[in-house]
C-alpha cells in the first residue's frame, strides 16, 4: 500500500516522482484511488486550466512549449497534460511528438505528462479531470491541457478547461474541419500559428468572418481575440499569454470562472456515477448473464432494449 | 403516434421513406423506440455487415460507392451507413462528402444514410447498432458501415462489423497513424487505394511487414489479404468483394461469424443498460442534485468519487 498522505505532501513540495506516482494511481483506478481523491480535494482550485486544441500539424506541441517558457519567465509553476485518445502509450516519458517539450524536462517548475486514454473505462471524460486534480493539488499555477487531434473527445476536454485556446494554421483548409468539429463554438482565444506562412492573414480573416466577430455584441460579452504567432520562434506568445490573462480576468469579473468549474465538476461527478453503476452492473451479473441475453438477441427472440432492461432489473430491484 | 407495424412492413418492401422514418425513430430515441426495436428483432440477422475505416483522404467514400456498384451488379440489396462522429449533421440527405454516392441515390436497391453522433447519449456505441438493425430488418443483404476519420469510436464501430475493411493510401505516412489508432489489430481485409500513385507497393510492403503476414500462422488462421485498388476507376473492387466473400465463408466455417455477432450484441445490450441507468440517474436526482454536489466538489469539501457515490445511492437504495 502506498502512503498517500506522504505522497501528497511530497507532491505539494514539487517532487516530480510523487506527482507521477499520484497520476499513475489515479489513471490506473487503483484501490487507493478514493483515498487519493479525498486527500487532494481540499488542495484543489488554485490552478488556472487552459485547454489547447486544433488539427494535427497546427503546432500545438510547439505552442504549448512556448507557453510553458512564457509562464516560467513569470515565475509560475506549470503542469502540462498531453492527452492523446488514440495512443496506447501513457506515462511520464517524453514521447515522440513531445520532443519539443524536452527543453523543459529538467526544469523542476514544470511537470509534463502524456496521457493515453484508449481503452479506458469512459475514456477521456473519466481520466483527464483526475490528472488535472493531481497537478492542481501539486501546486501548479497553470495547467496546459493539450489534446492531440480533433474529435469529439478532444473538443470535450478542451471545452472543459477554464479557458480554451483553439489553434489554426494557414493553408490547412481547416476552416471546414474546424466548423465540423464544433471548434468554433468552444474557443475563448484563437491562435493562427505559423503566421509567417502565406495565407495567415486570409486564415485570420476567414476565422474572423466565421466567428461573426464583425457583428455587434452585447456590452460585456467576451469577444474571442485572434492572435497570430510563430510559436517555433516564440513570436506572439506574449500576446497569447496576455489574451489568456484578459480572459481569466473577464471570467472572474463576470462569475464565468465559477460557472465553468461548476459545470466541469458536475460533468465529472455524473461521469463517475455512471462508471460506478457500470462497474456494479458487471459485478452483479458477470459477463455470462449479458452473453445469455445477447444470444437471445442474436437469435431474434429478444430486442436489445428488453435485454438491457432485464440486465438492469437485478441491480435496481435487488 | 406512428403505426409501427405498417412502417416495418413498408420498410421490408424496400420503401426508402419507411426505412428513413424508422431510423429517425431509432436515432431520436422516440417514445416508440422500444416498439420499433421489438418489431425489428425477429427480422434481423440476414445482413452481412462490413465496416470500412481509414484516415481521411484514403478514399473511403469512393471505395464504398464502388462496392455498392459491385454488390448491385450481383443483385444484392445494399445499405450504406456513413457515420461521422464529428458532424452535427444527420439524416437521409446526401451531404458534402457523400457526393460520390449520388449515382446510387435513385437506385431503389440502395439505401444510404448519414449519421452524426456528436452529442448523442453514449455516442456511436448507442446509435449505430440500432440503425444497422433497421437496415438489416429492411432486407439489406449487405450493409456497408463507413466511418469518417480515425479515432477510438471509429475503430470501435468498424471492429464491430462482421468483416472490417481498413483502407490506406500511398504516401500518407499513415503507417504510424494506423498503428496508433489500433487499426492494425482490427482489419480482416486491407485495401491500399489510389494504387496508381507512387509508393503504393511500398505501402503494401510496409503493411505486410507491420501485420507480420510473412510470419507463419496456425493452419486455419485467417490471413488478412492486402488488395490494391483504384476505387475512382473501379479497379480492384471485384477483388475486394472476393476477399470479403472469402472472409465471410471462413467465418461461417469457423463459427467466427456467430462469435462476432454475439460479441456485438453483448456490447449493445451492456451499452443500452448503462444508458438506461444514466437516464434513471437523471430522472431521480434532476440536475439540481448533481449541481449541489458539484458545488461542494468545487469548494474542495468533497472529492468527486464521494460525490458520485452520493448521487448513485438514491438510485440503488430507493
Amino acid at each position: 500500500m502506498v502512503d498517500v498522505p506522504t505522497l501528497v505532501e511530497q507532491a505539494r513540495e514539487g517532487r516530480p516522482r510523487a506527482v507521477a506516482r499520484l497520476i499513475s494511481l489515479v489513471e490506473g483506478a487503483s484501490p487507493q484511488l478514493r483515498e487519493v481523491m479525498a486527500a487532494l480535494a481540499p488542495l484543489t482550485g488554485g490552478a488556472y486550466v487552459v485547454g489547447l486544441t486544433g488539427s494535427p500539424g497546427v503546432g500545438k506541441s510547439t505552442s504549448t512549449s512556448a507557453l510553458v517558457t512564457a509562464y516560467r519567465r513569470m515565475g509560475k509553476r506549470v503542469g502540462v497534460l498531453a492527452v492523446d485518445p488514440s495512443s496506447p502509450f501513457s506515462g511520464g516519458a517524453l514521447l515522440g511528438d513531445r520532443v519539443r517539450m524536452s527543453e523543459h524536462a529538467s526544469d523542476p517548475g514544470v511537470y509534463i505528462r502524456s496521457m493515453a486514454t484508449r481503452g479506458h473505462l469512459g475514456g477521456l471524460a473519466w481520466a483527464a479531470p483526475q490528472a488535472i486534480r493531481v497537478l492542481d493539488a501539486a501546486g501548479c499555477d497553470v495547467i496546459l491541457v493539450e489534446t492531440v487531434g480533433v474529435g469529439q473527445s478532444e473538443v470535450e476536454i478542451a471545452s472543459q478547461a477554464d479557458t480554451c485556446v483553439v489553434l489554426l494554421a494557414p493553408g490547412m483548409g481547416d476552416g471546414i474541419q474546424a466548423a465540423k468539429a464544433g471548434i468554433l463554438e468552444i474557443g475563448d482565444v484563437y491562435v493562427v500559428n505559423k503566421a509567417d506562412r502565406d495565407g495567415a492573414d486570409a486564415t485570420a480573416r476567414e476565422l474572423n468572418h466565421m466567428l461573426g466577430l464583425g457583428e455587434s455584441r452585447a456590452p460585456g460579452d467576451w469577444r474571442p481575440p485572434i492572435v497570430k504567432t510563430v510559436a517555433a520562434r516564440g513570436e506572439g506568445i506574449d500576446e497569447v499569454v496576455e489574451a489568456l490573462e484578459k480572459h481569466r480576468a473577464w471570467m472572474e469579473e463576470h462569475g464565468t470562472l465559477t460557472d465553468r468549474r461548476l459545470h466541469r465538476a458536475t460533468r465529472e461527478v455524473e461521469t463517475l456515477a455512471v462508471t460506478t453503476l457500470r462497474a456494479r452492473l458487471a459485478d452483479l451479473h458477470g459477463d455470462r448473464r449479458a452473453t445469455t441475453l445477447a444470444e437471445r438477441v442474436v437469435a431474434g427472440e429478444l430486442d436489445p432494449y428488453t435485454a438491457a432492461d432485464e440486465l438492469v432489473a437485478g441491480l435496481t430491484e435487488g
